[in-house]
């Protein structure tokens, strides 16, 4: 089953509003085993929404399409479809009853004048009930291709796609595969270094299918096995699953859709250690990182950031001889401050980060992205020299990464 | 000129990454008085890939491609638009010198084999030179149609498409109407206050346009003249400038590119004032966004996170007593906070922030999303109660927004 989805909006064919409806139908679909095939969207143009429709209806076995069904001048996906599939726009009672019962509801959240344009649809289509708004979608069948229309907004659009077309797929779809998932969430090596981990696991043949998709400064694998029934995918995937975790053991921060803030947060909560922090170039940002987690004023006691050297002095303890032999951005220094943070907050943990964010303020000793990472324990203090590359944004987001990972490396016991 | 977008990847078809690329393209294009028509995704198959190339290149003069030119095996765009094109896939020279440069360069950040199977792209086509990672574009011409061919990775993308792109499809779009823009960046008010306070101020019968664009929890109206010369675009949007200034402004942060933190850093830089913060909700992130900007380092001096009680005492000195009897959430914490951060740091200028961000926490007197902002300042201290709605990261997020606000109207005398 060829299945292709159109979004319709001037907003979205001009980037002014980013299309979240495309992504939601197929997860709505790959969850049932079904899978998208092409994705197009146009803008409120009726001769482009025709042509969109022919295309698609053209090579595929259905099409849903979303937007361009409200009351407003601009919305003309009806119109469109009626051309498109050489059929009348015709009033149809039961979506005039409908537009009227919720225009009357809703008047009380949003004053909208009663329009019966929102009723006319093609002759010979089925109308789709949206309980959430007056637009109603419908659904036609045009030269063997299922063609179902559904409004943009997407609270109004998700249950539609749930209630009606989904059932109406799976009703039809008799030859679809069952579906297993695993993602698993990693930190640490290169693509082209994992590509290498993975070889020979995915086997499309078998259909076991293995994706990499990386999101800056981490990346996710995810394990996907098509089968001719539930159990058949668990079995074809399990292998895999297990093979994954073994090589790439010590880069996986999570499973599912865990986030790496998330997971250290279990393992603090597990542990009953505490955390204090100190930052200076990360200014913030691995605070901000572990209080984004619900329930963190149960580990997490301080972080007190230092931008100033003497802030540093007067809240950490860093000798002021230190930060003038050694420099704020050295491993002494970084050591200082875990140490200073953690006898001051009576934490278990320190924590301390210090380098040189840039753009400015790099040396040939320490050049921009140079940045020393200290913690310290019950069972004394280390720290590492990082060199990282690029914006000042990106030294930042990967400094803050690294951090989160030696918490989550020293609690997993792994160093 | 007819232009099309063509995005590639499982992750995008199968909606576990939302594609941001084609909407990054179409702005840029309106920026220059060019309208995307269309927009495809499709998935990492090479078929699928060429009939892409092969519909959009048909009835297209321009396809602007993204994604599938990495170095893993499921990269086949460079495959599939040799196939569809009719050529050869050739050993690019300067490509495979670039990718070894680049590989180079990147391996003390993260290590990465070699490889060339990224310097191969079709016969007769031209480089598109990548300043920020490895993978190189191409551009070639097929019946008459220019295809650009970019990674998908919007840091490396985006740079590409403006160098390489945009200049070579403004030296052939001979017929683009002249454009004039005025972006205006907003805090504070709603979009139906937004929408009554501009009644009138668009005229598309005479080429003046308005948009809203609401990202939470700010918004920016966006003011488009088009007229057939510059001189005459720039005479219209001027009067509507002035009109949405007057009509707007104690809301207006900034104007154009420039961020809120941006806007902030450049008023502290103007005014000499030093900043101290300090957080207990906000957990960090004010000092993260004070402290993303470079140079923050001139005003900024420290924030003091301070989740627990002994904290906010020993570091801001808050006695024992208030905290007892108004507790960590009132006002007279927040001003003691402020106050606390400005002495012991000595800085011109103390914020504080304290409140219950949820989702647990609250009471029925203080529900989750109390929030009490303090600014101690050379005049004296003020605080005020806000009362936030939302999940704990909107209510997170609007705390840091409407306290660097508070920074911003203080500094611009508003206040």
């Amino acid at each position: 089953m060829r299945i292709a989805t159109l979004s319709i909006g001037d907003e979205l064919i001009l980037g002014q509003v980013t299309d979240t409806n495309a992504g939601t139908i197929a997860r709505a679909l790959l969850d049932q085993g079904l899978r998208l095939q092409r994705h197009l969207t146009v803008g409120d143009n009726e001769l482009d929404i025709m042509d969109a429709i022919n295309d698609l209806g053209g090579a595929n076995d259905v099409v849903i399409v979303t937007g361009g069904l409200g009351p407003t001048l601009d919305d003309l996906t009806a119109h469109a479809a009626a051309r498109a599939t050489g059929r009348r726009l015709v009033l149809n009672e039961e979506a005039r009853d409908h537009v009227r019962a919720m225009s009357g509801k809703l008047a009380s959240l949003i004053v909208c004048p009663l329009n019966d344009k929102q009723a006319l649809i093609p002759d010979k289509s089925t109308l789709i009930p949206n309980r959430i708004g007056t637009a109603c979608g419908f659904h036609l069948i045009c030269n063997g291709c299922f063609m179902f229309f559904l409004p943009g907004v997407p609270s109004e659009m998700i249950p539609m796609l749930h209630e009606s077309v989904v059932p109406f797929l799976l009703e039809r779809a008799t030859k679809r595969p069952h579906i297993s998932f695993m993602h698993f969430n990693l930190f640490g090596p290169c693509e082209a270094e994992v590509d290498d981990l993975l070889t020979g696991i995915a086997r499309p043949d078998l259909g076991l299918y293995l994706g990499i998709c990386v999101t800056f400064p981490w990346m996710r694998i995810t394990l996907r096995a098509e089968a001719v029934s539930d159990a058949a995918a668990d079995e074809l995937l399990a292998p895999a699953v297990r093979t994954v975790r073994e090589r790439l053991e010590s880069y996986i921060f999570s499973e599912g859709a865990e986030t790496m803030d998330e997971a250290l947060a279990a393992m603090f909560r597990k542990s009953g250690l505490t955390l204090a922090l100190a930052e200076s170039c990360s200014g913030g940002m691995i605070a901000k990182r572990i209080t984004d987690v619900a329930g963190s004023s149960a580990y997490f006691l301080e972080s007190a950031v230092t931008y100033s050297n003497a802030a540093k002095e007067r809240l950490l303890g860093v000798p002021v001889a230190l930060l003038e032999e050694k420099g704020a951005v050295s491993s002494e220094c970084a050591e200082a401050m875990a140490r200073g943070v953690c006898r001051a907050a009576g934490s278990d943990l320190g924590l301390a980060v210090t380098g040189i964010a840039g753009p400015d303020g790099g040396s040939p000793e320490k050049p921009v992205g140079t940045v020393f990472i200290a913690l310290a324990t019950q069972d004394g203090c280390r720290s590492e020299r990082f060199q990282f590359h690029g914006s000042r944004d990106e030294v930042r987001i990967i400094t803050a990464w690294t951090a989160l990972d030696w918490l989550r490396r020293y609690l997993s016991g792994a160093q």
